[in-house]
C-alpha cells in the first residue's frame, strides 16, 4: 500500500499561501491560537492519520460489520479511534470552549477531516457524524439536553447519528411519517422506521444518539410539520444509569464499499415505550437538521477529495516505479523501458486526478473560510459569507463527489489490471468513492438545490455575491503577467455562465418550472467546472508570488507542478463548458416530453 | 433481480431495420440461412440467456474461482455452459461449415454474444474465448493443429486462452520474453511466465489450450521476433491420450469484478517439458494474434454494451416502480407521490444509458456487417471493409468500454442508495464493467492504435473512407425532412473531425511526434461521439421510416423512445466535441512537458 494518501505540503499551501489561515487569528474567537498551533494540528492529524486510520484501512474493507442477535458489531479499531479522536479533542475540533471544544476555525478543522478520511474513510465516519449530531445539539438545544449528551459524545463514548430518511419517502422528506407523541414528561413517544442510517448502531460505543426527524402528531402535512428530537438508544434515567430505549437494529445493509461503517435500518418504538426530547421548536425541524445536513455536505465534498487524495498518490507511486514502453521516438526495442510517467498519457491521467484533488480541496477550504467569517463578521458581512456558503454548499458536495469518482477511476487506469486486482488499494477507494453522489443529498438533488433555491435566493445575491468574488480574483490575476490570458478565460467562462443562468432563470420568469429545473444537473456541472477554475486562479497566484522568491529544490518543484496542473485545468477542464452552454441554451424539452412508455 | 437485461426488440431493429442482414443472404456464403434462422437464433438465444447465463450472475460474483493443489475450481454453471454451448453450435456459431460451424455471419454472431454478455459477462468469455482461439489456430495452423484442437474445443471440453501479456512487459509486447527453443521432433520447448490470462485454467473443462506468443531462440528483438505457438495444458499424445505438458498455474488474481472467470498467472516449462506448437510463420505471431485481438476488441465492445444494458432496464424496472418526489409544480404534500421515471433528471439518467447503449449495439453492429462483406467480396470493395474495420475497432472497442461505466454509474444512481447495496444486481455490473477500459489494450493503447496506425495508415484511406460513410449517412437523412437539423449537426460535426485530424496530423509531418500522441486519448473520445451520432443518424432513419407505416401500441412507443433517445444524443452527447475540439486544437504541451517530479 503507497506510504503516502495526502499531500502535507499541499495543505500548508491552501492553509496559509491561498487562504491565509492566519488572519483568523485577529478576531477573538480565534485568537488564543497561533500558527505554530496550527502546524501542531496537522502534523498530529497526519500522524493520526497513518497510525490510527489508515493501517485498518483494507481490515474494515475485507470484515465488514455483522449484525447478529439485534447488535452490530464492527472492527475493533472503531473503538480506539472513537476513544483517542475523543480524548485528543478532535471530535470538538471546532466546537466553542465554553462546551469543551478546542474552538479552531473551521478552515483548520477540515484539515484532520480530509486527513482521515483520506486515510480510511469510514473510519472517519464515526467521530465525525458524531460532531455534526453535537453541533446540532448545541445549536439547538436546551441546557440540559447539551448537558446530557454533549460531553459523553464528545469523549468519544457515545455515536451521533442523522436519522432521516424512510422507506417510503427517500429524498422525499416532506413525506417521513415517523411520528411523535407527546407525552406526560416533556417527552415524546417515538414510533416509525429509518432506513440508511449511517453507523446507526455498533459496539465500539456505549450508546448511539440519534438526531431525527419526526411529525408531532397533527403537525401540519409535507415538510412544515416535521420536528427534530434526539432519540438515544439507551436514555439517560433519573439515577445516572441508562435504560434501553426501544430502538431497535432491523438490519444493516451490504454495500459495495464504504465497508467498514455501519449502515443500518433502524425501528424506533416497537413496544411503545422509546422517548423523543424534542430539540429546538416543533415543526422547525427540517430546517434545524439543514445546520447538520450543509455540514454533512461540505464532509462528503471532503471525503471525497480525500479519497481522490489517496487514488492519485497510489497511482503516482506506482507509475514511478512501473517501466513499461518507450517513448513513440525511441525504435529501438532493445533500449530500456521508461517508467510509465514518463508517457504524456500517464501524466495526463495524473495531472487530471491531481487537478480534481486540490481543485476541490481548495473550493473546500475556501467555504472553510467563510464559516469561519461567517461566525466572526457581523451585519451584512456576515450575511455576505452565509450566502457564499448557500450557493456553494451544493458545488462543494457534488464537484469532489462526481469528479472524484472520475478521478479515483483514473488512478485505477494507472495501474491496468493491477489496479482491478486486490492487491493494491484503489480497486476498493473505487467502490468506496462510489458512495459520495448518493448520500446527503443525491447529485439530482443537490442541483435543484442550486438552481431551484439559490439561485433565485433574495432575487440573486448568493449567485451576485459569488460572482463578484469571481470578477475579484479575476482583476487581481490580470496583475500577473503570466495569468492575464487565463484571466481572460476564466472572464469568458464567467460571462457565459451568466449568459447560461439568464437563460434558466427567464424560462422560471415565464413560468415554465419544469423546463427550468430539467437540466439543473448539466447547470451544477457547469457551475462546479467555473467555480473551480476560479480556486485554480487563486490557487495559481499564489504560486506565482512564491516562485518570485526563487525557491529551490522540491519547493520550486511543488509550485511548477501547481502551474502545470492550473494550466491543465484551464487548457482540459474548463473547456468541457462549452459542450455544456450549448445544450443548456439550446432548451431542448427532451427530457420534460419524453413519456415514461417510450422507454 | 430485473427479468430484462436485453432490448430483444432493438436487436430486431438493428438486424434487419438498420443493418438488413437478410440482405447477407444473396451471398452464396449465407444463402443456406434465412431470416427465420435468424430469428430463431435470436429467440434460442435470449432462452439461453435467461435460463442458462442469468441465473448464476450473482453466484459466481460471490463464490469466485478458487485456486488450489494447481487447480482452478469454478462454479460448476461453467462446465453446463460450456457444453450447451458447444452442442449448440455457439461457440462454432460464425465457424466455415467445413470445419464443423455454423457459418452464420457475424452480425449474427455478435447477438449471442451480446445476450449472453448482458446475462452473465463472466460466464460467457468461456465459450467467446474458445471461440476466438480456434478462429486463430484454423486461421494460421496446419491442418494437423486443427484436427487435433478445433473438434474438442467447438465441442466445449477444451478451453481456449490468449496467453500474450507477461509481468515485465505489460501492454508493451515488444518486451515479451517467453522463450521457444526448436525441439527435434517439430515441436518447441516453451520456457516461461505469462499474468493476466483469462480462463488459463479450471475444472470447467478437460484441458486448456493457450494461444501463446513466444520468442524462438535467436529471433530478432522488439517485435519482428514474436511467433505464436499452441501450447496445451495436456497435450495429445500418439495413442490419443493426453499428457501433462508442464504448463502450472502459479496464481489466480482476486478482482473487484468479473469474478465469475478466473484471472491467471501461469508458469510454462518449469520442468523442461512444456511442448509448443508453432502456429504460422515464425515471427510473425503478433500480426496473426492480430486477428484474435481485433476480435476480442469487438468482444469486449460488445461485453460493454451488454453490460451497460443490463444495468439500464435494471434501472428502468425500478424507476418505473419506485414513487418517490412529485413534479415542482405539484405543492400539496398530500398529494400522492409519483414514479421517479416522472422526474426530468431521472428520464436524462435513463436516455442517457439507453443512447450508450443502442448507440454502441448500432456500431458493433456496423462493424459485423463490415465483418461479413469483408468476407463476401473481392478486390478493392473487400479492401474497403477491412479498412473500416480497422479504423473502427479501437473506437468499437472503447466507447462502449469508456462509456459503459459511466451508463452503468448513472444506472446505479437511479436506485439511490439501494443502488448502491449488494440486493441489487448494480453494484456488481458497477464492478464488472470497470474492466472493459482495461483488458485486450487499455484505452490508452486503443487511442494510440487509432491517431498512431489507423487514421495514418495507407495515407489516410481507412479515414477517408469512413467519413464518405458518414457523409452518405448525411445525404440520405437530408431527404427526410425531419433529420435535416440533424444531418447538418453532423455535418459540422465531421468538419470539426476533418479540422482536428488535420492539425494533429500536421504535428506529425512537422516531425513533433510526442505532440502528435500526447492527446490520442482525447482524440479517440472525439472521434467516438462523431461515428455514435452517426450510428444514431442511421437508427433514426430507419425509426422514420417504420413511423411512415403508422405502427400503434407498443411497437409506436418503440419508434418514438428511439426518436428521443436519438434527438438527446445530438443534443446532450455531441456537443461534448466542442470542448475536446477546444482543447485538441490549442496544442498544448502541459503533458509533453511537465516533469515527472512536478507531481
Amino acid at each position: 500500500m503507497a506510504d503516502k494518501f495526502v499531500g502535507e505540503r499541499n495543505i500548508r499551501f491552501l492553509l496559509y499561501e491561498v487562504f491565509d489561515a492566519t488572519s483568523l487569528l485577529k478576531y477573538p474567537r480565534y485568537a488564543d491560537h497561533s500558527r505554530e498551533a496550527f502546524d501542531m494540528i496537522l502534523e498530529t492529524a497526519m500522524k493520526l492519520g497513518r497510525d490510527l486510520f489508515r493501517p485498518a484501512l483494507r481490515e474494515m474493507d475485507k470484515n465488514q460489520p455483522e449484525f447478529a442477535d439485534g447488535r452490530v458489531k464492527v472492527h475493533p479499531q472503531v473503538k480506539e479511534i472513537m476513544q483517542i479522536c475523543g480524548a485528543g479533542g478532535w471530535i470538538s475540533a471546532t466546537t466553542p470552549a465554553e462546551l469543551g471544544g478546542q474552538q479552531l476555525p473551521a478552515i483548520l478543522g477540515f484539515v484532520p477531516m480530509f486527513i482521515f478520511s483520506a486515510a480510511n474513510y469510514a473510519a472517519s465516519v464515526y467521530p465525525y457524524l458524531t460532531d455534526g449530531a453535537a453541533h446540532l445539539i448545541y445549536s439547538f438545544g436546551t441546557e440540559e439536553l447539551i448537558n446530557a449528551y454533549l460531553p459523553r459524545m464528545y469523549a468519544g463514548d457515545w455515536q451521533g447519528t442523522m436519522a432521516l430518511t424512510e422507506p417510503q419517502a427517500g429524498s422525499s422528506l416532506s413525506d417521513i411519517t415517523t411520528l411523535a407523541e407527546p407525552g406526560d414528561d416533556g417527552y415524546y413517544r417515538i414510533r416509525g422506521q429509518k432506513i440508511f442510517i449511517s453507523t446507526g448502531d455498533h459496539d465500539g460505543v456505549q450508546n448511539v444518539v440519534h438526531l431525527l426527524l419526526a411529525r408531532i402528531a397533527g403537525a401540519p402535512p409535507g415538510v412544515k410539520g416535521i420536528s427534530l428530537f434526539i432519540v438515544p438508544k439507551m436514555r439517560p434515567d433519573e439515577s445516572g444509569g441508562l435504560v434501553f430505549n426501544d430502538v431497535h437494529v432491523a438490519g444493516i445493509y451490504h454495500k459495495m464499499g464504504y465497508r467498514g461503517a455501519p449502515i443500518t435500518q433502524l425501528s424506533f418504538g416497537e413496544n411503545g415505550d422509546c422517548r423523543g426530547y424534542l430539540v429546538g421548536q416543533p415543526n422547525r425541524g427540517l430546517s434545524q437538521m439543514f445546520q447538520l445536513m450543509n455540514e454533512a455536505r461540505i464532509a462528503v465534498g471532503i471525503a471525497a477529495a480525500g479519497i481522490a487524495s489517496a487514488a492519485y498518490y497510489a497511482a503516482l507511486e506506482y507509475t514511478r516505479e512501473r517501466p513499461q514502453g518507450r517513448p513513440p521516438t525511441a525504435k529501438d526495442p532493445l533500449s530500456p523501458q521508461v517508467p510509465i510517467i514518463e508517457h504524456p498519457d500517464v501524466k495526463r491521467m495524473l495531472l487530471f486526478q491531481r487537478a480534481v484533488v486540490e481543485g476541490s480541496l481548495s473550493l473546500l477550504m475556501q467555504c472553510g473560510k467563510y464559516v469561519d467569517l461567517e461566525k466572526v463578521l457581523e451585519g451584512k458581512e456576515k450575511e455576505k459569507y452565509s450566502l457564499l456558503l448557500e450557493i456553494l454548499t451544493p458545488v462543494a458536495k457534488s464537484y469532489p463527489a462526481e469528479m472524484g469518482i472520475l478521478a479515483v477511476s483514473q488512478a485505477l487506469q494507472c495501474l491496468g489490471g493491477y489496479g482491478y486486482c486486490d492487491e493494491f488499494p484503489i480497486e476498493q477507494l473505487y467502490r468506496d468513492a462510489r458512495i459520495h453522489p448518493i448520500h446527503e443529498g443525491t447529485t439530482g438533488i443537490q442541483a435543484l438545490d442550486l438552481l431551484g433555491r439559490k439561485v433565485p435566493m433574495k432575487n440573486g445575491e448568493a449567485a451576485m455575491l459569488l460572482i463578484r468574488e469571481f470578477e475579484e480574483t479575476i482583476a487581481a490575476a490580470n496583475g500577473e503577467p503570466h495569468l492575464q490570458s487565463y484571466a481572460r478565460e476564466l472572464e469568458e467562462a464567467v460571462d457565459k455562465l451568466k449568459k447560461v443562468t439568464a437563460h434558466l432563470v427567464g424560462l422560471a420568469m415565464q413560468g415554465k418550472i419544469d423546463l427550468f429545473l430539467a437540466d439543473a444537473t448539466l447547470y451544477l456541472e457547469f457551475f462546479g467546472i467555473v467555480t473551480i477554475g476560479w480556486q485554480w486562479l487563486l490557487q495559481a497566484m499564489a504560486a506565482h508570488k512564491a516562485l518570485r522568491m526563487n525557491p529551490a529544490g522540491t519547493e520550486m518543484n511543488f509550485y511548477q507542478g501547481k502551474l502545470y496542473t492550473f494550466r491543465y485545468f484551464f487548457q482540459y477542464e474548463l473547456p468541457k463548458i462549452e459542450g455544456l452552454a450549448k445544450t443548456l441554451l439550446a432548451g431542448s424539452r427532451i427530457t420534460v416530453d419524453m413519456k415514461k412508455d417510450f422507454f
